[in-house]
């Protein structure tokens, strides 16, 4: 079940790295959508290496097969098989992983799990699993404009200690494509993509922030108590490579305010029950409340850097390893649609279950 | 399900704030485990209303009764109901929320979502849910305690801009529990007592953090790659009322790194693999590396203050509204055994995961 | 996860036969649905021992309490538990069976799958724990019949040999409950209980067949490709204690025709799809076709008899044991609403799920 | 979630029969378990049609692939997937079924349900789906076998009249594949062999029964109250295509006995429990008592047949419909991999959800 996200709109992910290939069935699609490849590519295009001169030059083409759940052109309600083969996969490089285990990679934790590990490329570990989650995303997000009126969208706010200044009410897909480090605050993109660039150059990394917005949401999705909308979408973050944490709304830096600063009240305009602020970030008792939810995802620096490090081998004797392979010196403009796809997950998930308990019977 | 948490020790709450009583049947717990009241009341003493000077006086003893799943002290592997009776529920005081919505609370959201909503108390959405939660968890910090040599603690690191000094290795229950906000670093737990005894006479309320660590996980715990152990103790934190954030071992903080500082080296210790530093928080890849797993949630400051709020009412015309009843000016200290559950829950289970798909066959 | 039945209504059972009580917690209720114990009693009072000279003379009131989930009479959407106290009990009754097995009952194989057993009238086996799922079923029924138009009925159609002759297009609740046994053939009706008092008599026990039948559902229900309606029914009914076999449509009985006199020839009726026959059960490919669901679930005899049998005890050593306690000759008049209940069950959750993906969006 | 199978070993089925082709993905899988393509591709060869005069001559090789979840031979504790191409797929042999619904096939039910099917062969609803169960049964069966020493098996028992007299404490795997209908009893082998030939001369078809059986369980699988051994089993069977019917131990024919004549003494040989007789089919309460497992499964008369049939067309019409393309005069020769599968996965999923919830901690 750990490779499986969702309940009713339910993703199960497989794959590794190096191997055949990597995909995602996706279960409980509604029949009668329109879905060819060319509704998933665009995404894939946006998460898949070599795309530009500040991310990894693994070259993958990434394209897209749908095996099932389709018929002329229309989904027909059954499982959606989608995936991409593996091609510029060259094991030859991560010989040396064989043996010891790259710092801050997840190689020594999967041995401890399973006593086996697939050492090319990082198997199952690697953020190639994420093809499968990006490809259902598509097709989320697409329900979830064309169906129920909702925009999911990403984008990187912040690389090491550059920050941006980007309006949430606006921010448009437009904008955030139209620099390749995906931040549309154009003078802060042109820093941060220095700075990757200087990173890279010195064999190191960095990390930064990807923040997530959904506006259109209706009143009454989410679900207490323990599906509570932030919480789905805290687990959605975390469950991505590199994350170590995620807020919403005010999130840690809400914690200088008091309650009466903190609250947003309530006011209605034309009938219709909005807030002046929006500390809570769209979500109230796990439920939205019709304002745009927004969060922040943070993602680490990259663990693989150029530089010779202390480690262990398998055999548990120290030892040193230096970084090679094709590596990301930042993974935050391939993250976007990462956030976007785990966004629209949960959001369609919520949807459904929202129809299914509190629409009028029958 | 949406009231269910966990996969093979998996709990389900029930129970509103007012009405007959608050409690949680636990399905999938080992049999032969020894269970008594005197395992579960002390956690639910630390969570309960009256307990001190710094948190709400309603009066509830909240003495837990165990319907079903022991005999003659033992667990049978069968389902545990445990609850608690409402009793010092004060209806009465709520009577204005009938109509009015409270601003960041979740009246607004329960309403649109379901067309009905039991207004006394906050219902379903009020923080006596965790009743259940805790009492549930006190069986599973006991069990991983005894069968697996596992330590989880929580604590209040934070209380609006007052932040403490704690060692993550070192730091004890009883250090914790030494004083009544339950921060273990004695000058900041003083300053941060004063705050809030301040922040109450003022008729206003603060948020804070809530850190947790647990000690003793053996290399292996935690699932690829949505079930990984930091996403689904993000999951459980923010489904705690009034969290805002979360985040593992560096978290936002680590964003200010290169990746050759923030990587953890490895090291051999006695043939025990070890790390030198902790970024990764105990968590490489979704699985426990054997260090400890440390985190800080965000708890917005109280919702219900003494002062008059805009808002709008059942019929979405505009109004005010001016907290009453007895409310917490600070949920920091109660938080605490609700952290050390959840954390507890998601421990367990992944314990019981591992033990599933790793432990040799048969 | 194994007391817990259903996705989206979804309920869980906890309570052993002797100890605190028996009950259920249900979650996914849709909300603003009229409930209160008047919905409830009429079937557990159907369930309840000590009802008719045909049943055990244990005597329980079993008074359903609601403990959660409704306000001012109605469904909020949140968790409802609901529980009856255990009040006849009479463990002294069962001091035998503290060290010997019952043959054919569930001692033996509690004691070695948990190493430790409540041997107090069967403990979590006894069909006891069946009063959860009956007080959910009475909801799910009310909620299928108010808002789907769909009635669920079951009655005893044989004992050992006795057969009864039954028109499943109008057969009626009335009729059911016209007589103690519960089948609506009233010749039938008086033969079997005349068996089951001669059966009494003798110390023994008889089995027989309970048919289920469910009118009114629309096309449609049902999902491919592993929770079929009929798979879904055969695990709920399989799950009813002292069921032995299931079958829908012509069943077994099919076996003996071929093809072209099986299949189910369809007809259009002012526009509407029929079949001119039924021998499919009114599912084709786990999915209903808007005919009549009908089946029948087998029942061994009880097996507690007043007879002295061989078995062993908790040390392994050969004995004999005769039963005593206050037992049913027949468990069939008993299990009429039970198996109504999980028929309701069943086909509630697939209600829901056929909305959430099938109606239209949004 | 419907198209999965399974908490712990999970399977998750996917594909049509006309379209790109036919796999499952399995989740939960034991690591370093030795598994290549020979695993598999005997019981695919057992499944596939075109393997004798018996069946369909619908000519596919049905090779499987194993895309991801293995390193060097061993399985890696990741997701497996594996399919299988859809070659020799003749989408023009159905076009007549683009508008006219097969009676007694599931052509009307997903056109209710979904609003769209695909035509081709069935669609989802072809027992091509079973490729997905097969493969995944396939190593379920090895894990049993070579990790818990249990043998899981499954023969042709009876086709129409024809019955058969089998020894379960003996039947072999080699027995059942002496002959081309999979009947380990050669006269009544030689029969039903017979009776299909003719019956695909008279352009009809026949059912049957295969029945399962495990030996060698441990006592204390399975798990009251809802997952019961026979209730996963029920519902494992009924989820096959042209299932109607399933029964445990002595089933429906119990029903004659009483009960103390349908009770199964316990005798204790060398100190380990047995039963004297096994009318219980090795299950009481819902988990094994160490006795043999079986059941009976009813498989009705295949639906497609060469005569002219009633039928209506997708606009309601009556019209006439005559079977074409490439079909089984009978199942039950290519169910009896598919009964192993599903029985396999029921007992490996209940072998690892004991380990987690019974075996001693930690």
């Amino acid at each position: 079940m750990a490779n499986s996200f969702g309940h009713l709109f339910r993703i199960t992910t497989w794959g590794e790295s190096h191997g055949g290939g990597v995909g995602v069935v996706i279960d409980g699609c509604p029949p009668r959508i329109r879905l060819t490849d060319a509704d998933i590519q665009p995404d894939l295009d946006r998460r898949r290496p070599g795309q530009s001169k500040i991310v990894t030059p693994r070259n993958e083409k990434d394209t897209v097969q749908i095996l099932s759940g389709t018929f002329e052109g229309l989904t027909l309600g059954t499982p959606i098989c989608m995936w991409v083969k593996n091609e510029d996969a060259r094991p030859e490089a991560y010989s040396e992983m064989a043996t010891k285990f790259r710092p801050s990679h997840a190689d020594y934790t999967y041995s401890a799990k399973y006593g086996i590990r697939n050492w090319q490329g990082g198997g199952r570990s690697s953020a190639r699993e994420t093809v499968g989650r990006v490809a259902a995303g598509a097709l989320a997000k697409k329900i979830l404009r064309e169906g129920f009126g909702v925009e999911v969208l990403a984008f990187v706010s912040q690389v090491q200690g550059i920050t941006s200044n980007v309006d949430l009410e606006t921010v448009s897909l437009e904008q955030i494509e139209s620099n390749i480090v995906r931040c549309p605050d154009p003078q802060a993109a042109e820093r941060m993509i220095g700075l990757i660039e200087e990173t890279r150059q010195a064999g190191d990394s960095v990390g930064g922030i990807v923040t997530g917005v959904a506006r259109g949401l209706p009143p009454g999705w989410g679900e207490p108590v323990f599906d509570r909308l932030e919480a789905d979408l805290a687990k959605g973050m975390l469950s991505l490579p590199a994350t170590k944490g995620f807020e919403i709304g005010s999130g840690f830096a809400g914690i200088a305010m008091t309650g009466t600063q903190h609250n947003d009240p309530f006011r209605s305009i034309d009938g219709k029950v909005c807030t002046v602020t929006n500390h809570s970030g769209g979500v109230q008792g796990g439920i939205s409340n019709g304002a745009p939810v927004y969060f922040r995802v943070a993602f680490k620096p990259v663990a693989t850097v150029m530089h010779e490090q202390d480690t262990v081998d398998s055999e548990h004797q120290n030892t040193t390893l230096k970084g090679r392979g094709r590596h990301d010196p930042c993974v935050l403009p391939r993250a976007v649609p990462m956030v976007e796809a785990m966004t629209a997950l949960v959001l369609l998930d919520h949807a459904l279950r929202h129809k299914a308990q509190c629409d009028s019977i029958p």
